[in-house]
């Protein structure tokens, strides 16, 4: 899979990508970080992309000139989504990460300054994606999140463990806490359970915690989740018991 | 202001944090970024720092001495907020930027694998925060964003016409578009009022452009907004209204 990324800092999105799964798999070839410097698109001698805004205000605003050769250098399909990281786009979330994980090409273009000329946004971009209600520096941060969850999804990158640990994240619930060794840790032990050998009783008590955890930090997940019968009554059961017994 | 980061990839957040606005902020000593690799206070010889899960499953587990003992060598004051980097944290926002940024050092935990071992995060933990509700590969990036947001609220990080914009932002709605030279790009021209000299008109038009973005993309947040009985007749009066002469 291909990522362009159109920013005035082309060297933070490479190195960023260079480590970990992300980098072994841009090593490998399974995907791909063309990130393409705006700047070297300007036409005078500064090599200025930004200019006072129309209207007065404080602030720079992108030019849209060199935001709009330097997407058009890329030579990209017709139809290929361009993504602006914006915070007044739709809020990221692991939907929109599967929905672009089908595409085979993705550009990026990130903002800085006080903005990007809203007629070349309105030219070239198919999807404004926000990371959250906060204001960052530019939208490389944000590009990089991109990149990161997307690429997860695509094949090779992670290994069938790793692959198998996505999956059972899409069960919608928080994870369940985890433990390795040593057993006891400055006077914490694991929980007897995990040492036990059942199974099954180890599964039930992991989805238990996913549950409790869910609904004491994101009772709005919760809500917006099916649960089945056994589910309901554990946490009936949870809510009403004011001893530790499921804990 | 200090940040320190716990994690195994220490280059990743240096770099990436030596561009633009915060990159100067470095330079010039006004926040400092100690990126510390848990790696080193590993206690093996093949300095791993993850084991197998107790009560198996897929995955491992970063192990929680190799991570409190690169806590101990950050030496911070009792009392000094860490924060964990997971999606299972509050889900991260401007008010939470403004409470971050009046503590003069922070610790930032990045995790990867399948996780951290529950104990030490019990043990060292303060905050849990989330990006959002989507998987990445660990908690690089989001450490990134929040040392990008909560830097730009330092005095003397951004400068006099940058710190202004940041409070325009304030009013807690989205945006309004942003024009800049050429006044003509692509046989799209800058919104005639702009070009107009009458201030009042065009901070007028602004506002009511930021209004209707807000309504349009984000209408959660405008329910969340006091609105003054010039806007809500605004607001009224573009919904009934079938023709574009608002915009």
């Amino acid at each position: 899979m291909n990522f362009h990324v159109l920013t005035l800092f082309p060297e933070m999105i490479e190195n960023a990508m260079s480590y970990s799964v992300i980098g072994r798999a841009v090593k490998e070839g399974i995907i791909k970080i063309n990130a393409v410097n705006i700047r070297d698109f300007s036409k005078n001698k500064q090599r200025h992309v930004d200019d006072y805004p129309y209207g007065g205000g404080a602030g720079m605003v992108m030019q849209p000139q060199p935001v709009y050769d330097a997407y058009k250098s890329l030579n990209v399909k017709e139809g290929t989504r361009v993504l602006y990281m914006t915070p007044q786009g739709k809020p990221f979330n692991q939907e929109i990460v599967s929905e672009l994980a089908v595409e085979e090409e993705l550009v990026i273009l990130c903002g800085h300054y006080e903005g990007i000329d809203e007629r070349v946004i309105e030219e070239i971009v198919t999807d404004e994606i926000s990371m959250g209600d906060f204001v960052l520096t530019g939208g490389e941060i944000p590009a990089m999140a991109v990149i990161d969850s997307v690429s997860r999804l695509k094949k090779g990158v992670l290994g069938k463990e790793e692959s198998f640990m996505e999956e059972s994240f899409s069960n919608g619930l928080l994870e369940y806490p985890q433990y390795t060794r040593p057993p006891v840790f400055m006077g914490r032990s694991v929980p007897d359970i995990l040492l036990s050998g059942h199974h099954k009783n180890i599964d039930t008590w992991r989805h238990r915690q996913s549950l409790i955890r869910t609904m004491e930090k994101r009772p709005d997940i919760l809500k917006s989740i099916q649960l089945n019968k056994d589910d309901k009554e554990f946490i009936e059961a949870y809510k009403s018991c004011t001893d530790t017994n499921f804990k």
